[in-house]
Formats: structure tokens, sequence, C-alpha cells
């Protein structure tokens, strides 16, 4: 497929992809300045079907314990599996996206998850998809209420009937069904958007620069509380629940893998240490427990 | 349904069953002796929907890291996803099975898996699976021969051509498909074995009684090599591969969670700790890059 003869306008696809770019890059340096010493990486990579992307990882920093920014703009024939699942006999597409997960050391920072996409097949039709939602392992009831404030503000800047049809979408989404819990405390999240493309665009572009605003301040605030053992020893154990999430349900991971994507662009989301712990409950009236209260009973954080 | 009225005699069921507890605890007696401070915890459990089981976990140990060892019975209406995924329209189930695993915390001795099930259904169809497979972290020819000629001694004892068959079924079914290596040294492995019953469980018994003979050597031979943050990194990122396999292909563990199973002892399988770093591949020519090597090009262990 050629580009630029697409959804609105000559360039459109062309725009998307650029605007990508340069989020990936504007996020990487806005992280690098919370962290003290580590630093992104660059990985390009090409995929052998058509396409590539740019992987930029920081490992083992001081306040980032992990965070990895992926862009990646993928096209070629639809892998049969893909095809068949769409109900589609088209066999060409066109791809371009954004994905970010942030794993901070202290216990008491919340992880993030972002995902901006845009996908185009046979011609015909196209569609956005994304969304950002926070994952703590302590709560912070201020927190979640400037995340998912600068979110709403965001959706709202587009379509007043955005915020609470993504708000819902991400609690269902983010569900870890085998321990009835929500992975974090949502965000936003929609798929498969089809309308205006310039809409869809925007509804994009304000979720992608919404995204410093509303998880860097959590960062920084977080990051000044002293933690121990016991907090680490939980930390690790939500990570693990991460790691059954993506692993379990996450539709890009689990496509990603069976498609032979890039193995480790997919898994950067991983966290770099996770636990398990047979029957490790947090005791009731501990702040461990607030949190998984709240994961079994998403709450409205604005309205 | 009734037990005992079901392939090959009275109590037939009854007397699987009995053997999967019997060596339960036959084999968490063992695991203590080599252990030296943590002893195993018993948590006996009930489904709703019928049966329940007896989970043994030891955890922190000073030789072994983690060990769970279960045993379960449970019956029943059959989950509509499995009714449907075998293509039956009988609605009854009744099983019995025993699931261990061993993460021994020397980098050097090997992490091992074994799992021995029967099945039967509506009345009519029975069978059994299970097997046995090895997971170290480095290396060592010897281990791997004496392990896998243990299971083929005690395949031998049964059928001829058991061994074979199951060895490559295992190499097969533990393959971690989208990083095309294998779990780990293999073992053997089936599923959905039909036949004569009193031989399939001279089978399941064989396998079930040289478990302590095929790995206990292993643990307390390369317990006694002295490891460091070399080791211990390395050991941290192969338990995040048995992580991805385990939560991504194993049929146990998807079906599992799938069917509202029991998640804890379900997920008493996954590792203590687990590590995912980005791009980390060992260099060339280290005892890393042996172990890989040989999960890239399995091998025969014995004629």
């Amino acid at each position: 497929m050629s580009l630029g003869q697409q959804a609105g306008g000559m360039d459109f696809p062309m725009r998307v992809k650029t605007y990508f770019e340069q989020l990936q890059s504007r996020i990487c340096s806005a992280l690098e300045s919370v962290e003290g010493s580590a630093r992104f990486g660059s990985d390009a990579w090409e995929r052998p079907g058509g396409g590539g992307g740019l992987s930029r990882v920081l490992e083992e920093g001081d306040v980032l314990e992990k965070a990895g920014v992926g862009v990646s703009t993928v096209f070629g024939d639809l892998p049969r599996t893909m095809a068949s699942r769409m109900k589609t006999a088209t066999a060409d597409f066109w791809a371009t996206g954004i994905s970010l997960v942030v794993h901070p050391r202290n216990p008491y920072a919340p992880a993030v998850h972002m995902n901006y996409r845009y996908f185009q097949e046979g011609g015909n039709d196209f569609w956005f998809g994304g969304g950002s939602d926070l994952t703590p392992n302590y709560l912070y009831e201020e927190d979640a209420v400037h995340f998912h404030s600068a979110l709403k503000r965001a959706c709202d800047s587009v379509d007043g009937s955005y915020y609470p049809r993504f708000k819902k979408a991400c609690d269902e989404y983010f569900t870890i069904k085998h321990r009835k819990e929500t992975r974090g405390i949502g965000g936003i999240f929609f798929d498969d958007l089809r309308g205006d493309p310039e809409k869809l665009f925007a509804l994009a572009r304000a979720g992608g620069d919404v995204f410093l605003e509303s998880y860097l301040p959590l960062v920084e605030r977080r990051n000044r509380e002293a933690w121990g053992d016991r907090e680490r020893r939980w930390q690790l154990l939500r990570r693990g629940r991460y790691v059954e999430f993506n692993l379990v349900y996450d539709r890009g991971t689990t496509f990603g893998l069976e498609t032979q994507g890039r193995v480790e662009s997919i898994l950067m989301s991983l966290p770099p240490h996770a636990d398990w712990r047979y029957m490790d409950q947090p005791r009731a009236g501990t702040r461990e427990a607030a949190l998984v209260e709240v994961l079994q009973h998403p709450r409205e954080w604005v309205r």
C-alpha cells in the first residue's frame, strides 16, 4: 500500500507516525530529567515483513528502575491469525504506534503504561486504539484524581462523551480475571475506534500530549518518601500481578508473540524484577489491603 | 458420577488417587531431607463445584528456594470451555492428579517439574497425562544423561516405545515459541493417553516412583558449587523465561486460570523471583551461551 492516500488527506498516516516519533523523543527527554543517573538507549530495528521501529529502554536508574518507550511503523501482509480474527479477506495493512511503560524504583511511586496506535487495512478501513493507565502499589487518592483528571481534560478537549466511556473500558480491559482484580487504578482505554480521522488523531494527540503532566508529578512527589523491605516486597509481588496480566490477557502482548513480533520490544513492558509468594494476602487494615480493595472495586475518580 | 465403576475394575480411580496422595507425601519428606531449614506447609482446599486438594508449599529454604507439590481430585460438571474443546456433549468428569515444581536456590542446581494426572469423562472415556522435565540454568551433560536415563528406565519398564515418543513430545510441548527455545532440557511428556488402564497407571507410577532418583542427586551434587552475582542474575533471567512459558503456553496453567481453578495452587509453579532485562543475551563462548545453544537445539541424551 502506498502511504498518503488514506483517511483524511494526502499525508495523514505520515502525520500520525511523525507525531508518535516526536512524542517518544519528548517523553524520553522528560523522563531522563526526573531520573538521576541512567539514560535511554536507542535500538532501531527492522521488521522482516516490512517496516521497523525504535525501542528506547532505560534500566537500573536511581528513580526509574525500568522505562521503555517504543515506536514502530509496520506494514505488509496481514498475519493470517489476525486476518481471520478480523473476519477480513484483505491482506495488507499499515500501522504505527507508540507504547510506553515506566516502573519506578520507589514502591510508593506508581507504574504507568501508555499506548496509542493507528491501523489501516487494505486501503478501506482504519482505526485508532490506545489509552493510558496507572498501576500504584499504594493508593494515594490525590494521585488517582490527578491522573484521571488530566486524562479527562485531554478527552474532553475532543469529545465530552469520551472519558466516561474510555474510563469504564479501561477498568474492564485491565482486569486480571483469575485474580478478580484490576491491574491498577485505571485510566482510559479505547480500541477499534472509527470515525472522523482528524478527530481521532486529535484524541491520540491529546492523550499523548497530556502524558507527562498526568504522570511525572506523581513520580516526583512519591519518590521523596522513604521505603524499606516491606514496601519493596509488596512492590515485587504487585509486579508479579503485572506480569500475569501482560502475559495472560494483554492483547498487544499476546498478539505480538503469536505473530512473531520483535520479542524484546513486546516484552519491554515487563518489570525488571517480579515475585510470587504462595497465599501472600495483605492483612486487613493495612495500606496494602487498601490497594487491593480498590483493585477489586474500581472507583470513579473524577466526575 | 459414582467412583469405582470405571476403567479397569471396582476401585481404579481411587487407587490412582491414593497413589498420587502417597507419592506427594513421600516426595515432600524426601525434599525436606535435602533442604536445610524450611518445611512444607499444608493447605487443604475444597473446590466449590466438587472435590478439592492438598497444596504443599515450601518457601525460602536454604537449598530449595521454592517447592510446591499439589494433589487434587475434582469432579462435577465439565466446564463449558473444556467440553467444547473436547468436542463432547457429556457434562460430567472426575479427575485426579499430582503436580510438582522445585526451584532450588543454587543457580547451578536445576529446577524440575513433574505432573501425572488421570481424567475420566461421562463414564465412557478416560485418559492419563503427565511427564517430568528438567530446567537447568547451566548445562551439565552428565546431569541431563542422569535425568533422561532414569525416565527412560521408568518408561521402558512399561513399554519400550514410550521413552522415544514422550521425549520428543516433551521437547515440542515445552517450547517457548516466541523465544525459539525450549524451557529446559526436556524429559518426557504425554497427554490424552488412552488404552489399557492398568498399563497406563503403571506408566504414571513408574514416572512418579522414579522422580526422587531422577532429580535429588542433581540438587545434592550442584548445591555444593559456589555461586555469585553473575550466576544469580542468569538464574533470575532464566526464571523469567519459565514464567513466560507457564503463563503463555502451559495448558494446565491457562486452562486452570480460564476455568476459575484455585489460583494459588495453579500459580504455585511460578518461581519466587524472576527478572527481565532488555536484550540481555549471553556472550558467545560462555557457559550461559552453551545452555541457550542446547535449548535452541534439543539433543538426544540417551539411546
